[in-house]
This record gives C-alpha cells, sequence and structure tokens, in this order.
C-alpha cells in the first residue's frame, strides 16, 4: 500500500519551531507518513490567503492525502476545529473559512476526540496539541465520521465580486504573487467572450496588451494573459505589477469594451 | 523497522545551497533515511534561537529520529563537534550551547571520525564535511560511543535570570515569535501561585489583561496567558507586542501584586 | 531498490502556492518518490543564482536523483525544456542556462512528450503542467532518451572572467551567501600559487589577511579564506562584508602581490 501523505499549509514560519513540533507529533503518531511542506509562510492570520493556495493546490494531489492546515486566530475560543472528506482529499483545520473550497459535497464533521488530543500547556496551540494528532489519526485510517458528529453551519468565505454583462465583466484581484503578478477571479472564458478590443481596468489605468506569456511584454508595459488557473493576470515582464500600481487582494479590476468603465 | 530520520536546523537559509549540499551528503551516505526541515530559518550565528528552538520541539520527536543541528559561527576553529545520545532522541552539532537542552543525563562526546568526513575543501563548512557524515552513520546504525571520547566539559548556556519570592517573580523575555508574541521562562504555575490580581510588568508597563487565548483580547490591548510551553506569554490580538513595544530577548519581566514592582 | 529522489529548485518562494502544485503533480504522478526542497528561495528570475547553487550542491547527491529546476521567466515562449542525462544525475529545466554545469558530456534533449502534460490553464506554469509530470517519469524509469530530441545548441552561462598571471589573479565576485561572505570563482590553488604577501583587493580596498576560518578574524575585520567550494572567499566575522562593502556578484576582485593593482 501507498504510504499515507500529510501535507502541512500553515502561518507560522519556521523560525520559531512551531511547525517543528508539529512534525514531531506527526512523527510520532504516523510513523510511516510522509510530511510535506505546501507553505509555512502563509501571512499571519490570513485565512484567505491560506484557503487560496489549497484551492489552488491541492486538486494537483492525490486523494489519499490528509491535509493539515493551520491558520487559526481564533485558536483556544470557541471556534471548532473541522475535519473534511471531500473527493479531492481529507482536511483538518479550524472552522474559520480557511478550507472553504472544500465544504461543498463533503462530510464536513466538528471534531471531539480528546483522547487523541496531547495533554494541553496552554490553548494556544491546537494545530500542535488537537490538529496534528487527527491528521496523523486519519492518515493511520480513521475515518472522518468517526471523530466528531456533523457540523452545522462552517464558516464560508465572503466570495470576492465577480459579474458580468454583454460588454463588461467586473472582478476582483483575488491573488498576488511572489513575482507581483495579479491574479484575479474573472474566468478567462469570458474574457475570450467579449469582442477582442476590451481592455482590463485598473481604476482609470487601462491594460490593452493581451499576450500569452510573460516574455511577451514589452519592458515596463503592463499587459494581461490567461494565468495558471485560467483567470484573467495581469503583469509586468520581470518586475512587480503590484508594487508599481500597489495593488491589494480585494482591488476591483473590470474588463470592458470602449473607454472607462464608469 | 521504521526508516531512520534526520531532523535539520540551521542558520543557513535556503537561497545558497548550502543546506542543499547536506542534504546530498545524507542522502548519498543514508539512502533510506526520511529528512525532515525543522528550521533553516534561525539567525545567523543565533546560538540561543536554536537551542530554544529544539528545546522546545524535540520532545514531541519519536527517539529514533536523529537531530542534525548546524549553526556553528565558530566553524574551524578549535571547537569540538559533539554527538549526544540522550533519552529524547540522539544529536550532531557543534560544541557552543546549541544542544544545551539535551546535555544532562546523556552521553555526550567529542566526534574524532575522519574515516567518516568528506575529503575537506576549506575548513569553513563542517556542517557538510563532518556533521552530515557523522549524523547519517547514526541514522545508519553507529553508536555515539563509537564517534569519540566522552566531552569534558561542553560549552552551555547561560541561563536567563529567574527567580520568585511570595509576592513577586522575576524572569526573563526567551523568545519572540513570529507573530510578536512575547514568551518568557516564568513557568505558569509560578503565575498561578501568585494572588489573581498579580499584574506583568515590563519595565514600567503593567499588564494586567489574563486571558486564556489570544482572540480574547480586545484590538490594541495587551494581555497574559499561558503559552504553549506552560510559560508565561504576552501578547495582543493579531498584532505584534514586541514591535509595539521594542522588546528583545532577555528583556527582564515581572509578575507582582501591588504596584510597580521596584 | 531505492525508491526515487526528486529534488526541488525554483524561485518560486512558498507562498502562492506554486510549489505546493508542482509537488501534487509529483506525488499523483511518481507516489513512489521521496521530494527533497533544496530552493524555493533563488531570487525571482535569477538564472545564474539557480545555476550556481546547483554546481555547489549537485555533485554531493546520489547519482539516481532527479533534479528538477524552475527558474524560468521565459516560460511560454519559445525556448525548449530541455532533460539531461548527466554523470552527476538527470535534470528537468528550462533552456536559459540554468543548468549550465550539467550540459557538458551530457544527454541533453529538448522534451516533446505532450502526452505526459497536464492539460493547460494559460502557458505560464511549465513547471507544473510539463516538467513536473516529466520528472516524475524520469523517477519512475523513463530514460531521457525517450523525452525528445538531442538538443543542439543549449544556452549557456557567459563565465565570469577569470584570468591569471605569475604575479596577480583577477576574477569575480560569483556569489554572495546569507552571512554577507563573498564567495569568488579564484581558485584557492591560484591563490596558494601566488607569493605569500599576496593580498586581495575589491577595487582600491585591499585585504591582507589570510585566515583558515571566520571565527580567527579580529571584529570589523576583513580577511580571506580558502571557502567550502575551494576556491578564494572573503568575509568578515560574524557580520556581511558584502553589506558593509556594497558588493554584488560581478564585482571584480583581484589577487597580487604590491600595491594596489592597476
Amino acid at each position: 500500500m501507498q504510504a499515507p501523505t500529510i501535507t502541512l499549509t500553515t502561518d507560522f514560519g519556521t523560525a520559531d519551531g512551531y511547525i517543528a513540533a508539529v512534525k514531531g507529533v506527526l512523527l510520532s503518531r504516523a510513523p510511516e507518513a510522509q510530511i510535506i511542506d505546501l507553505s509555512h509562510e502563509i501571512p499571519a492570520g490570513d485565512i484567505r490567503a491560506a484557503a487560496g493556495l489549497l484551492r489552488r493546490a491541492v486538486p494537483y494531489f492525490p486523494t489519499r492525502c490528509v491535509h493539515l492546515v493551520v491558520v487559526d486566530p481564533g485558536v483556544g475560543g470557541d471556534r471548532e476545529i473541522l475535519a473534511v472528506d471531500h473527493t479531492l482529499g481529507r482536511f483538518v483545520g479550524p472552522d474559520n473559512g480557511v478550507l472553504d473550497a472544500f465544504l461543498d459535497t463533503a462530510e464536513v464533521v466538528e471534531i471531539a476526540r480528546p483522547d487523541l488530543y496531547l495533554e494541553a500547556r496552554g490553548s494556544t496551540f491546537h494545530g500542535r496539541d488537537r490538529m496534528a494528532p487527527v491528521a496523523a489519526a486519519l492518515a493511520g485510517g480513521t475515518a472522518v465520521d468517526d471523530l466528531g458528529a456533523e457540523a452545522g453551519s462552517p464558516v464560508r468565505l465572503e466570495p470576492l465580486p465577480l459579474e458580468r454583462s454583454d460588454t463588461t465583466v467586473h472582478g476582483s484581484v483575488e491573488h498576488i504573487d511572489r513575482f507581483g503578478n495579479v491574479i484575479t477571479n474573472i474566468p478567462w472564458r469570458w474574457v475570450e467572450a467579449l469582442p477582442p478590443k476590451a481592455c482590463t481596468w485598473i481604476g482609470d489605468r487601462p491594460v490593452c496588451r493581451r499576450v500569452t506569456h510573460y516574455a511577451e511584454l514589452p519592458e515596463d508595459k503592463p499587459g494581461f494573459l490567461c494565468g495558471s488557473e485560467g483567470t484573467l493576470e495581469l503583469a509586468r515582464n520581470r518586475a512587480s505589477l503590484a508594487t508599481a500600481w500597489d495593488l491589494q487582494v480585494g482591488t476591483p479590476v473590470t474588463v470592458s469594451v470602449g473607454g472607462r468603465p464608469s
């Protein structure tokens, strides 16, 4: 049988030893498991960033994987911890929206298994004391529905604005990557459905250069293209558009024909 | 038999290829081993930070693990390299205090096994040329006492100040984490032994709000709580207390009843 | 048989989920493989930095490893993707010089295996859509010469200036590490062939203190030594020489006897 695999997505960084302790628990409780780091560089407490990373990356993983997600600013309070059994994989994480992409058509339970938890020192590190032992149990064969009762109404993320008409699409910046590329939530096929002269607007700045890859862009000139998730992306060639234009997640983006959209 | 596991804790960062070379040596010499990154983001040469990370994280690991630690500003000089056999695991690292938490009631030897070392280019990278081959040998079954003679008096870390009376505890900031939380060396049970009105003081700033988790704290208001190591921790909710108050490792912290401690 | 090992070297960082998606593809296509992170902190698009890391680290790896390298500013354009079979290992990466150290006396092919590629969303992420599946195929037993036709003239890196006379060596800064140490391309044996009074010059600044390791250096005083690659290195003890003197990759370095070299 394939060895179980546990992936890790956190906002812990790696300097403090928090993720080290989590890995220790996993190796102790699931000695056969392969541990795979997805990211420990989620910005502190940025639930939407972690949710987006998982939505983009998880579909590429084997469905046998257990994904442990610890971005948990509400740790120790009354938020629940969820276990999710989804066709794309199994998940353990706090009930704060971070698992948003995997809550539909899934089995979602509120974890209640104190027999699995570590003896607590304080209530600030459920990633180590509760979630890691539960993820290890899943990797070892425990079923999600043995972990607790069905969750009533898990916390969902507010979707970013996105709407279309025959001539215009209004969407939002959804992610800004390390290179300063600006990924939106606008499906590229919606862009393709507009007349070919359509430009992308961010505020009063038009971007009309449509390309297929970054290196096509002249230096210092922004363009737009179909990004790696099949959505509209704005970028410069070997330079950060997000920094140059001071863009943020949530900044409105419009694609339209004709002049500046109102 | 469980495959051997080697963990890595360094101040190398990952951009330069130093840790890459170490991993190459480990995979060459211990092909069955699982390699687990604990941290490569220890601040350059910060022995105390690495020692603290290990003290906090190692107890969660299976005792079969070999922990390779390379924070080694004295590399190439007359400091020894140690191998340690402790009930919590086995360790390889420089004799500079970085293994401080694992030197009591342990077998500690000064490594002298040139037959294992790589052919040296320069004397600046014992992590690759000496420590990695020795860690691989331990993972492969070599015993610590086959690596050299007993160490006379390994270097220890100076403990941070910590003392108590019936009404007051004086301690120190021991670690500041990525979130700006301020972890002290004061056992929480010492705080609990004081009258419940006790406040925590940092210089002339009192912190009297006692909580159990971060999210209980109102915005911009600091509080204190039992941290994940069972010690007194000071924090703000979703903001860095360490930055706001410019705190450092070693900053004195007092818990006392009544007014500002003298 | 030893499980296959795939190493990863990218400029992706870890916050965006790009490397997470690549790991998902590898685990899906090569479920037995061990995945080893070398670096995801190559500066964005810095081909020379990635090439140097690989040149320094790969010789320490078992030759059975597959090295996947994604530093690919030309992604989606007409640059080819290469697979390389070299005595030191097998490689997959863009044809932009990043594999420069492994192109001589190697089998080098331009990858053309659309049957292996993922269905494309956009043309900006060949690391996930093309290179990862090919690396997984190599790890699973596919031969390099089954991946495409021989590459005509792969892109090479321009070597940094390096020349010698009986009394002088002229070379270049090749790498600056996390500690601010300045690694040059000057073989240490060339330095040793000069008279022992030779000094190292960077511009009009002489460095005449020759040591064997960093801790020998007095505070604030730079020195030179044989670095971990067997080349001339300049450094300070526990401080960054590169920052203090504002040095860059490519800065000229001279070793000579007598006064300031002209």
